[in-house]
């Protein structure tokens, strides 16, 4: 197999160590950095205490099969534009019959696949509102939390490092490790696995056919990342995919479930595509994925608070989504100008200060040498800042846009989302019609709202699974901003405080 | 008499205090800021330790009639637009029959006598190279100093207040009040004097006469000063009178001159009048002014180093004044980003930090308060950072660019002045053709070259009175610039430092 992404995994105990680089945010790219390699956005959110399930059901998943940096060395580059060709799909088609639209849909085409929710069309809450069959794979449990309805959360979070290969190997590209490991356990669970770029495609669309209807799963990561120098792309990709790969392992429902654990425990090709044959014969997709969930100890919601729960969410997801654009715009410009014209004018300014200089010592009057050496000094500070103030973007801003390009990729999913629900409570609200017309019973009627309330409660569950973790991350985001701009204009004043000491007191 | 403008004037020993506002350069327009009135550009010059004449030159000229605040209500500002028009000239021309245009230029029109240097045309230097003549006024005699020849420099320097009359009167406009005071003399001599614009007008045409070919008179400040507020414009204005005044007053040759003594001891109109009357009948003007330096006890000049050291200022002047204008261009574009789109963009970041405060307000999930207070701070803080950026460059950039922009006046000076000197040399170098068709006597063609040679030292004695200023102006500028910008960069340091503060800590 070749172009390998190699990452790391382990157990990170619920409230135990925050893995943040603190003061070097690009220590991730580096892996001689002291302290270890982690990544910004890999801790653990707050107020997600609420863990029921073992820690031992991670331990299944485990990798056996880690191939070194080096074993592969085409370039990882090459599968980025091949995906959509043959390499995604077509091996799962041609090998194991395309079987990827299930849940409803059975026998539908390739197209229908593609789609942004293969498992359910316009019409598609009701397959799961009016279904008879019993239902198949894990229960998804949802308790009745302080802040309101929560997922089950394990006592361990999975943790996962995207490393780079290219440091100390002769590969050029990037390496994915994945490591997992419970603390217990670290001797013998710490291995990496590799995985092709086409391998993560296929994970998402895994993921996204089995729990888009009731959890946001974004994007992966662009393969193209435009405006950047090919070194800083590189980096950013890779960036991206840790933020990905860091938020699906913080999702309990996610990172716990069947297919999620398959990757992170990728042994051998035979052993990858039994799973992989499963994971795609897999019928719990689509609005399905809602027949797995179980209230526990909830009582049942009226229609119209499911209603209310469901426009208040539509309501906040949009408002969000466009503040999170505005700060995306705004911060892009000023990413421009202070990659640009301002420290093209810091620069303007030293030089002006050094030409003076150089004109004073032209003078032929003796004893200014204290001025023109403070001058010229002076004059350099300001060449100093300019080059400061056009590498500050990448020490804070990059982090703030980056925590808000990922938000945007989220919210992004809410309308699809939230849409589905929309159209659960439409269904319900025609019940009393379809009893009318004979074409349901009372009894499916009273299904239908009781299914109604379970998809809600799955809503609501994941609303304050997002809530949690974007008070994390803004929290964080917004602490490691402001901390590297003091550390930006203390150095700065340090450094005009150097420069004026250099003139004489008179 | 209307519209008068006060100012005071002190005698400040050479090795005494500084009068520099510190902290607040603006605090010469508030009447009310503790530790006195003073301007930036007042204090002692650098290396002007030569001093010669008696201090007591100083006390002939005290001011005696003071007229307090309020004693005129017209409006200072109509002053500025009649100068031109009959205020200026008029007065003298009719009462006193026009003098202005003497030393070599007798008799000439008023149209002559608007020039730029009145007292001499093309032809000017061998009035006075060939002049039979005894030298007529005040003798000024040229050192020779450790770093060259140097005008004779009194042991008290004169420093100048001009005063905003606008607080605690009810006038509007401005005021100018001179004092003069010896400290040993301060209770008697301390007395502001109260003078017209058209009153400095007049000063300037007349050290401009007799000065203007040996040391660069600079000019007034322009009646208009383009693209302020009002209150900034008149800010600016009173402040580059200040400029104005001060230098004035530094030069040891210009304030120790009867004329400037008589514009500072003004006490009655009928005073005035006849001290006007005798500074117009001056005929010690022009390039007449070299007929009284005397340099004492050193050696005549051959012409070549005559010329070698009239190009080296020459060059100098030249080189210094492109680099001043060039340090203006990009302070001026810096001035216009650090008060239009930076501010701007810092505003738009505050403000989009606080929207999405508000977004996360509504989420209906508790306990986020902690959150959304901290992002709304930073938010603000933002916008007070916004509000500092622009508001910056009047309290360093402002005092940066003044200096430059003074130093561009002065500059602009120099080329006509070294052309005096230049047109001295090329004569010089014409006697020997002068003495062969009998145009002029070999004792004439030595006597030349004695005075061209007193004309250098004069000229040199210039150079380092420059010299030393710029010396003492340019650090005193650059310490103050870099002081406010430090200051500047540590306030917002500490701003983000409390913004930072009140996230909490995960």
């Amino acid at each position: 197999m070749l172009n390998l992404g190699q990452f790391f995994f382990e157990h990170v105990p619920m409230e135990g160590k925050i893995t943040s680089n603190g003061n070097d945010p690009w220590a991730v790219f580096d892996s001689n950095a002291s302290g270890g390699v982690s990544n910004n956005w890999a801790a653990q959110p707050e107020g997600t205490e609420t863990g029921e399930t073992s820690s031992s059901a991670w331990h299944s998943g485990h990798p056996q099969a880690y191939q070194g940096p080096g074993a592969e060395d085409d370039e990882w580059d090459e599968e980025w534009d091949d995906v959509k060709s043959s390499g995604g799909y077509a091996e799962s088609e041609a090998g194991e019959g395309g079987a990827i639209n299930r849940g409803g849909a059975h026998g539908s085409s390739m197209k229908i696949a593609l789609n942004k929710f293969p498992g359910f069309s316009k019409s598609g809450p009701e397959l799961y509102l009016l279904s008879k069959q019993p239902a198949k794979g894990t229960r998804l449990p949802v308790y009745g939390g302080e802040a309101g309805p929560v997922w089950a959360y394990p006592d361990y979070q999975l943790d996962c490092v995207v490393a780079d290969p290219k440091k100390g190997t002769k590969m050029y590209g990037l390496k994915i490790d994945v490591v997992s490991c419970d603390p217990m356990f670290l001797q013998t669970t710490n291995k990496p696995v590799n995985h092709r770029y086409k391998h993560f495609d296929w994970l998402y669309e895994r993921l996204l056919d089995k729990y888009g209807s009731a959890i946001p799963i974004p994007c992966l990561p662009d393969k193209q990342v435009t405006g950047r120098f090919e070194e800083e792309f590189i980096k950013m990709r890779m960036e991206r995919l840790q933020g990905w790969m860091t938020r699906m392992c913080r999702h309990p429902v996610v990172s716990s479930s069947e297919v999620f654990q398959l990757f992170l425990s990728y042994k051998d090709e035979k052993d990858w595509k039994m799973g992989k044959r499963k994971a795609e014969k897999d019928e719990t997709v689509g609005v399905m994925i809602f027949s797995t969930i179980e209230p526990e100890g909830l009582p049942d919601l009226d229609l119209i608070e499911v209603e209310q729960k469901c426009e208040q969410f539509n309501r906040f997801t949009r408002a969000m989504d466009d503040g999170v654009k505005d700060l995306l715009t705004i911060g892009n410009e000023h990413w421009k100008r202070c990659t640009g014209p301002l420290p093209k004018e810091y620069q303007r300014i030293g030089k002006a200060f050094q030409n003076l200089s150089s004109v004073f010592n032209s003078s032929g009057y003796e004893g200014e040498a204290t001025l023109t050496d403070a001058l010229t000094a002076a004059g350099k500070t300001y060449e100093d800042i300019a080059q400061m103030v056009a590498e500050q973007p990448k020490k804070d801003l990059h982090f703030l846009m980056e925590t808000n390009n990922e938000y945007k990729g989220l919210l992004g999913c809410f309308p699809d989302t939230i849409g589905v629900h929309k159209a659960a409570i439409e269904k319900v609200k025609e019940a009393d019609k379809l009893v009318a017309t004979g074409k349901i019973t009372t009894s499916e009627k009273i299904t239908m709202s009781k299914r109604a309330s379970t998809m809600s409660y799955a809503l609501q569950a994941e609303m304050i699974h997002f809530h949690t973790n974007r008070i994390y991350d803004y929290n964080k985001v917004m602490q490691q901003y402001l901390e590297q701009q003091v550390k930006f204009y203390e150095m700065i004043a340090e450094k005009l405080r150097h420069a004026h000491s250099q003139f004489t007191t008179m």
